[in-house]
């Protein structure tokens, strides 16, 4: 490594678990109907995209670290359920973040088979739509009068 | 450099630059009024969330390239008025981000005198605040009956 990175990869693995960690209480203070019952906009509740972001956080490691590329479906119907999944794929993206080849970052690749991209550029857009999403289930919770999780607090 | 870095410096200003333009779009596809004036939640209108990553983009590059932080009030009533600021930053930050010394990203600073973390840790903090408030902005323009720009579109 360059004694001058942007980032390390033990650094990205510990923003993306950070993130990881307010989504988490996010799901938390949403109450277990609205969780999967409320939208705004026609847009999906927030169940759905916990769900899609649990479909992407070890499938886009996995397939950086070893260019195999595996669509999950889930199919998730409590919320005592999502968060379980979650803490284990807390654990799992741990696991499967050490056995990443450092080269594979900056490899091209055709995640699940559709789009072409870098390891690094995957696992950012599975950050930046986590956050994405988020910002939505943000306001659903302030819409219905719940004080969301502070952005800032990462721990 | 490392041959095989995570991200480069080059790599992490196209990213970011990528979603300052999805921003952008989606100043755009918001009525006038509406972006002044509309909320949900009692959450602030989305003029006034653009007006804060415009306070923090630039002056977070600087601040990282430099060690000065300069705190930018800003004062914006039309959406013109927040296009023309945002096209000049663009061409702004491309300008400040080629000063920031590679040593810089690792290095720890108090960011506005404040915010004690390391370089890309600001960066990374300015790109997701803006993700999570677009995210914020989508569910505004979807319950607007608006159609907002994909987020999976960089160009």
């Amino acid at each position: 490594m360059s004694s001058h990175p942007v980032i390390t990869p033990e650094q990205l693995l510990d923003h993306w678990q950070g993130h990881r960690r307010v989504t988490r209480r996010l799901i938390e203070v949403f109450p277990e109907r609205e969780l999967f019952d409320y939208a705004i906009g026609g847009m999906r509740p927030f169940a759905k995209l916990a769900t899609e972001l649990l479909t992407m956080a070890v499938p886009i490691a996995q397939g950086v670290a070893t260019g195999q590329w595996v669509n999950e479906k889930l199919e998730l119907t409590t919320k005592g359920e999502i968060l379980r999944l979650w803490d284990a794929n807390t654990a799992e993206l741990d696991r499967v973040w050490k056995t990443i080849p450092e080269k594979r970052f900056q490899e091209e690749d055709t995640a699940f088979g559709q789009w072409k991209m870098s390891g690094f550029a995957m696992i950012f857009y599975a950050i930046d739509n986590e956050v994405h999403h988020r910002g939505q289930g943000y306001v659903y919770l302030r819409s219905l009068g719940f004080e969301p999780p502070a952005f800032y607090d990462r721990s």
